[in-house]
């Protein structure tokens, strides 16, 4: 037989697919590419132009967001972090509709005629200026670039702003980095901050190389700051080791019977 | 041969494709869905809560479009259509940065320090409240719910704002409904609004029935109206029957050759 798609010859005892079948596979990708013009020409529409980089939307802004860097995040425990605690960063022009219309926590703020909302300048704390103006792009855009470190401290902050869509796309981004090696620091993290993909993801991580786990630093530093999460990996591991020896069992009796 | 998708027998003079290219084509196919998933979240998130039915928007307005009706367009010759003209509607709270965001027109005319960006009025004409609110919606959502009149309405009022994605929407959806009765008026439409698809599409429907148009009301009523668009169409269908006579003598020859 030969194989209409690639044109290769292909072994009878091959399992193939007939002409039909192959078609209808084609033609829901047809369906399906069209699906995604049309949504991107949508999403292009509604994408607005970020104040961070477009000057001409500054001229309606009603907002002006201020950094106020504090104590350096969790992932970045050099010193050159504390060089976004410079106090002349700009502030950050924004819109009250955008703001409000992304984040339940900015509407109530704005909403309810607090100081914020009658001087127009909000104060975001514990941020750098970097990191301030990549989550007000991505409130205009629905578009970040992430590395870890930006990854985790947007999470940060869209979840204490209850911006959802960005804190599942930055936890998605940190479990795609989860290993061997930073799987500690992303378990105690992903607890911080109720990130369930991560959590999960992590943990699974660290139970894979349990015999190495108690010689580790950060593991030390985790049994120092938060015991219990370190017993919560304990208890996690008891269980697969209790469901795994279960499992073989009911296999072994399953082939005696 | 068994086919491996539908498990029908098929005759292996039919050409099949072999398992490696029918699990190429699924892998793309659950590919393409992910990427859907990924551009509708981000969609819902870009998406603004619009102000025809949000009230909750309406604290951060600072626009107010007016709506003023006058001549019936051309699809609505009934009375019915004056109804609109009704003083009374009232104006639609809108934002100057979703507005200039969206159209270079509402753009210029609100940085310009126009009569309307001093006063936040902006009065738009030839058009009823209706469709003006739609309108208004469309612009924070990436949505309309449209008939053929509406759709026309519309893509008159995208036409003359620029908004681009709204005026091609409307064509798309006024193209999908071109059929022998309505051809000349979609024609005519097309024409006075530059839109292309809908202008070879509805000119294709007329060439299609061309024995019967010269008795038509709406084709009597072009005569009149403007006389160069009916030559257009003579023009059209002789160049048709030139290069289908001319296509036809290619095949002729080339056969007997």
């Amino acid at each position: 037989m030969w194989c209409q798609s690639c044109k290769e010859e292909y072994d009878e005892d091959d399992a193939g697919t007939c002409k039909e079948c192959y078609e209808e596979a084609s033609e829901t990708e047809e369906e399906l590419k069209r699906e995604i013009d049309d949504l991107r020409s949508r999403l292009h529409f509604l994408r607005l132009p970020s104040p961070t980089l477009d000057v001409s939307a500054l001229g309606h802004s009603d907002l002006l967001l201020h950094a106020i860097p504090a104590s350096p995040s969790f992932f970045s425990s050099d010193a050159a972090a504390s060089e976004a605690a410079h106090p002349d960063t700009p502030a950050i022009p924004a819109h009250r509709v955008i703001l409000a219309s992304r984040s339940p926590v900015f509407r109530a703020m704005l909403e309810n005629e607090m100081e914020e909302s009658r001087s127009g300048i909000i104060k975001i704390y514990d941020v750098s200026y970097d990191v301030l103006r990549a989550f007000v792009h991505y409130m205009y855009t629905a578009e970040a670039l992430l590395d870890e470190q930006m990854a985790s401290d947007l999470l940060v902050l869209a979840e204490k702003y209850e911006v959802k869509n960005l804190k599942a796309y930055c936890e998605k981004f940190l479990t795609s980095k989860v290993n061997n090696d930073n799987a500690i620091t992303h378990y105690a993290f992903a607890h911080r901050h109720s990130a369930k993909q991560l959590l999960e993801t992590s943990l699974s991580a660290i139970m894979d190389s349990m015999s190495t786990l108690a010689d580790r630093e950060e593991y030390k530093e985790l049994v120092e700051k938060d015991p219990r999460l370190v017993v919560e990996i304990y208890e996690a591991y008891l269980n697969r080791q209790v469901n795994t020896a279960a499992g073989k069992e009911t296999d072994c009796s399953s082939r005696k019977g």
